[in-house]
């Protein structure tokens, strides 16, 4: 990439490539920024702006003897009052791969896995993934979400049918077998939309500090998620979805640390379950969108015993209101029951892409 | 933003946007290195470099229904030695927000507070900032600099009046009572410009060490600033410039930890106050402008009383050579008296900015 | 740089310049991604990506009255796994200067040291950096590599000779006598090359932690590198290449903090030596290059007595296929002797400059 001087029309210099013709490289990016409430009863309200503004560079290479080298470094939301590793280049999606129009695409990096790709869109919106997304309670996790050291391939379409498989490694890189296997199909027909994930994993690291001691105490978990969703767009600007996600785990390698002994085993049992589900509505009409959704936990079970306390539901109702193509107003209220807690957030925002 | 080739005269790939033709983004920056020897008395000199390059990203948007929409992503300085936290996006002023020549422009993010944006440029230049920008001792300070979940209005020009009005989040983002609110005003009318500012916070979270248990003590602040200053630059390359500074704090809610009672209020009282002065005269001739500077803070008062050896002076001289718009060497030689303590610094940099 | 209009050829928005028509801002960089496997005598293997993908700014602006003006602002490598400080602008090469056809460069900033550029490139390729670059035992080592607070003069070829001097901080800031001191030198004739290095340190900080105690034990050490090397290309494709390292460190101002006395000194000793050579030869063919490299370090000899055990090797071979110009994959089998300990390691990577 070299800044040249354009004489002619530009009358100024251009950041371009001279030896390189058939390079491809975009700066994107969205301005996000967003003002919110967030009242927890019992506690005080939160007053806060949200900046989630980012910036990613990515591109396209032409190659003489292999296919399109494909790819992108995507910088990090720059945040605001804390900012701890905000804004840091590389921290979201960012991979090298190769693709064709044959055969679709692979990508070596740090990106979504297959079944989280279904569960942040379009579930966990409008402001549903306090439940959806990151509001179960499996100990340790029941699905990995942008995830680093993973290998995919995105199938071309075929018929409106497309997939995903993926595998990497877990969070615990010491141990060999801490690693995770992911696949994704989605088929699109007339207004009608299905989409299926899967998500296993073994070895993942459990860490749980022991409240009596401060002690660490870990375990290793194979984990596993089921989703499977549908929406449905009609040409009227009405939408309809709707998906239901199965979680469990099992642990093993118990280690108490200092702790007692048994104690970890004791807290996390041998086996956990959770269920979610999500729904939602949507209308389009000239430049607005009103959206409503529903999303809620089951109670977590260790061992098959229910525990009380440990469902979530939220419902969150929005308005959108277009500038233009690329930009949007929204506004945002939801209520919220996180582990017996009650509360109710609004929000009001400004969205960019570009 | 797209890379396309442009065949004609620019011969190269162009970092453009093909979608959206009233994009316009900016990248901007300076380069700005400088090898400086630091002497304080009883200790050994310090030799370095400073290297406060950085880059930022930064665009404007005319939407169809909406005023234009602008933007900016602006990255730490790339520092030197150390490297905590430098060079990151985000970390210097980046918000968005709605600008239009009637009304001027809003923005929300992370940014210099009025009043500080004052204290900031001119009157901390050349190198007073030691003493008038972060050499007061308000505890837990009278006055943010750059600050996040920040809301502010720009006025246009009014024949050559302008006012800034800003409100944002304190430093304690758990307590809904920390805010902060701002105003400054600007008026120039021929060879003069006079500069009003004014901040005032609450519930400002200050911390202090008990060195005898290590204990962390708390308190929190209602603080107040108040800065007022003139600039004057005459045709003949003549230019004049003075402020002043008037801080102070009312301290509560002290908490001492597990120190003993009563020993935080007892360190900082229940009121500070503190002045400040900064003056100066530059002489611009062809390529050179040469500046000197003086800047005093008076001794801290808690309660009433002074506290002595609190007051702080420096004196500066600088000569810039100008190597072409916007290129400049310059040479600095200050010496300081900090809380009793003389120092001298001399300074030889390059800046370029883009 | 602004985004400007290009109506004609270009249809889009141009990252560009309006003011300064003699900037010259290059956007640059790598992507490249490796998977490797990395198998150590009893200890579970490591499978991982390794993601060193990275992106730069740098550019020359031409000065009405000063030689031009060059600068660069590199990010660090994104990583993979584990983040910290991984993908941030200016972390590695990154600096500010002046250049002129007839004396060379002068830069300030943080970059390679003058010696270590030449074990950087093109000694420790394929993949002999655990042996030749950071595999030495010198206590607190015997060279910096990319060091900050460094000022360097590059001089133009003449003849096909070339020539470095570097100076800067060491690692201690505090300490004023903490500095170092390099120079390189290169000749180029018909297939011959020749690179010599010298780096010189004082004061540096060495760091020890007393495994009884954990108490930090300190010490400053004057090091000394030696580096000389030749590379031979021929037309059939044929390549040779080899250097040898001689490194050496004395140590004084011993402190033991709360550890008992005399351990540092006796640790670290008064004096350390060791020296490494590495060897290698490569073929290109078509669109391959085939390489193999050795390397190894001596044992340490601290006060002149050999230390065993602490001798390393590395054997490594590398087919490397070229998918074009600025792109290529590459096959990398290598097998260590590190410290007594076997270690096999095969890499699978894929690289795109740009």
């Amino acid at each position: 990439m070299k800044l040249k001087y354009c004489t002619a029309m530009c009358v100024a210099a251009l950041l371009s490539s001279v030896a390189t013709a058939n390079d491809d490289i975009e700066l994107y990016g969205q301005i996000a920024i967003s003002m919110y409430s967030y009242a927890e009863e019992g506690k005080d309200t939160v007053n806060r702006l949200d900046n989630e503004s980012r910036i990613g560079f990515r591109g396209a290479k032409e190659l003489a003897r292999a296919p399109t080298l494909i790819w992108q470094i995507e910088g990090n939301n720059v945040g605001s009052g804390e900012n701890s590793g905000d804004g840091q280049l590389g921290l979201r999606d960012t991979y090298g791969g190769f693709e064709d129009e044959s055969w679709g695409r692979v990508r070596f990096g740090r990106f979504l896995t297959p079944a989280y790709a279904i569960i942040d869109w379009p579930y966990s919106n409008p402001g549903l993934g306090n439940v959806f997304d990151w509001g179960d309670d499996i100990a340790g996790g029941a699905y990995y979400d942008r995830q680093s050291d993973q290998i995919s391939w995105d199938s071309p379409s075929w018929n409106g049918f497309t997939m995903t498989l993926a595998t990497g490694r877990g969070n615990n890189l010491e141990n060999s077998s801490s690693n995770f296997y992911g696949a994704s199909a989605h088929y699109r027909t007339g207004p009608l939309q299905l989409h299926a994930g899967y998500e296993y994993g073994t070895d993942r690291l459990v860490e749980l500090e022991d409240e009596a001691t401060g002690s660490l105490m870990t375990a290793n978990s194979d984990y596993e998620t089921y989703i499977a969703g549908f929406e449905l767009y009609f040409d009227n600007g009405i939408g309809l979805f709707g998906a239901y996600k199965v979680m469990s785990a099992e642990y093993a390698d118990y280690n108490n640390g200092t702790a007692e002994v048994g104690s970890i085993e004791g807290l996390i049992g041998k086996k956990q379950d959770q269920t979610s589900y999500s729904i939602g509505a949507l209308y389009d009409i000239g430049h607005w969108q009103f959206k409503v959704g529903y999303s809620a936990n089951s109670d977590l079970e260790i061992d098959n015993r229910k525990v009380s306390g440990t469902a979530d539901n939220v419902l969150s109702g929005q308005a959108i209101y277009f500038l233009d193509d690329p930009a949007l107003l929204y506004f945002r209220v939801k209520t919220m029951e996180i582990n017996e807690s009650d509360i109710t957030e609004v929000r009001l925002g400004v969205e960019y892409y570009f």
